[in-house]
């Protein structure tokens, strides 16, 4: 199931030397702590491509839009095709379109989520089983992400920057996050995004304040004292699109 | 030099209407007082198509992105043929590709920037001048656009929603004012940007506040009493686009 998207790709290029194609291709964002890890990191699926162009490089998921699917259907389509991921929804990031992005013309456009750990285990056989990823898809931390192929570290860099921008709290609590989580967990997706530690203190009275939270009665007991869970305000638009969201692709998973 | 790409379009959907082609358009906002109005409306320009599909229909400034230039020079290029202006930069606002929005597949990438009056006039050879305006382009309000071809109803829809929660202070200030201006003028601004009006008193408060404004030692006087004369401070980021900045098409005049 890897290739196929791939392949088809690499058979229509010859064909169509003479047009502009459009292409869609996926960043999918997720947490991953490895074992003995002390806090979790940013990662992201990436598909190895198997024909030139960049054959044997690794390269975002994606493929080419059918005449006959919407932006979005096409972006869902490849990218359950080659990681088996089945986001809620995506957002459209941005479109590529350099002359020079590939050997033939492409305009590639791209979109993104958030998903959480569990969700990724749920929809993609458990990636982080030693042994049980596809040979061809691999998780990779962002900031080890090596040369891509075409102009996806370009993609990736400004995903990252989107992410880091103008993403509120909570918009991360809920594409990151369990349905309740720790003011401590909360700030680990924070440090994970950011690349940086963040003061807890300063992290909590700004968490504390963004109207974005709600404490429950509930608390997480372990090997430290007891943490108050928070869950996520419904009230807080988690993704406003505008206009554009008044035909939502299926229904989100709002839990 | 009008109908140099709509032409070129519909003669195209005969000979490809079995692949998806891609076409950019525009959104231009500027601000306009017509003769006898209290305050100024925020108005763009529109192409009427001469040929089918949605013939004699008004839509966004536009054409069909050629296999040799990238996506911002085909909006930068279309627009300068339809309507003879050339913004300094064009941001890309979103890629509309639903499947049913024209005959043919077509992928839109639009593009969008905000221009002062005078720019305006410079550029386009006066379009408040009445009677100079070409024949098929037409400066509309953008509350009375009526119904456009394709679904660029939806996109001006998009664009505005963009421009009313994502532009900040000193984005506007520099997109549609002058080089130096009063409060009430940037208030209007803001007013015709919204739609509605605003308490004087607060916002001028805001806007003293929010850090993106440098009063200077100069003041506008006529027939209401002396006002002083902000500027812009450069030291906030204009139009941050992050990692994708690093290329930009020609000089941005910040002046």
């Amino acid at each position: 199931m890897t290739r196929t998207a791939i392949g088809t790709a690499d058979t229509r290029d010859a064909e169509h030397s003479d047009v502009t194609r459009v292409a869609v291709s996926t960043v999918i964002f997720t947490l991953r702590r490895e074992p003995g890890d002390d806090c979790p990191s940013l990662v992201m699926p990436l598909v190895r491509r198997t024909r030139d162009p960049h054959m044997g490089l690794w390269a975002l998921p994606g493929g080419w839009l059918d005449i006959s699917e919407g932006l979005e259907d096409a972006a869902s389509r490849t990218l359950a095709e080659t990681t088996g991921l089945t986001p809620s929804y995506l957002e459209q990031l941005y479109a590529f379109g350099a002359v020079d992005r590939s050997p033939s013309r492409v305009v590639s456009i791209v979109y993104w989520a958030l998903l959480r750990a569990d969700e990724v285990d749920a929809q993609a056989g458990g990636y982080a089983a030693a042994g049980t990823e596809p040979e061809n898809v691999r998780w990779v931390t962002v900031d080890r992400l090596g040369h891509l192929a075409f102009d996806h570290n370009e993609i990736v860099d400004y995903a990252l920057w989107r992410l880091r921008n103008k993403v509120g709290y909570s918009r991360i609590a809920h594409g990151l996050l369990a349905d309740t989580f720790t003011l401590a967990e909360l700030r680990e997706v924070y440090e994970a995004i950011l690349g940086r530690r963040l003061d807890p203190a300063n992290f909590r009275r700004q968490a504390e304040n963004s109207g974005s939270l709600i404490p429950t009665d509930d608390f997480r007991t372990g090997s430290h004292r007891p943490a108050r869970l928070y869950r996520y305000n419904q009230d807080v638009e988690l993704a406003d699109r505008g206009p554009l969201d008044i035909r939502p692709r299926h229904e989100s998973s709002t839990s």
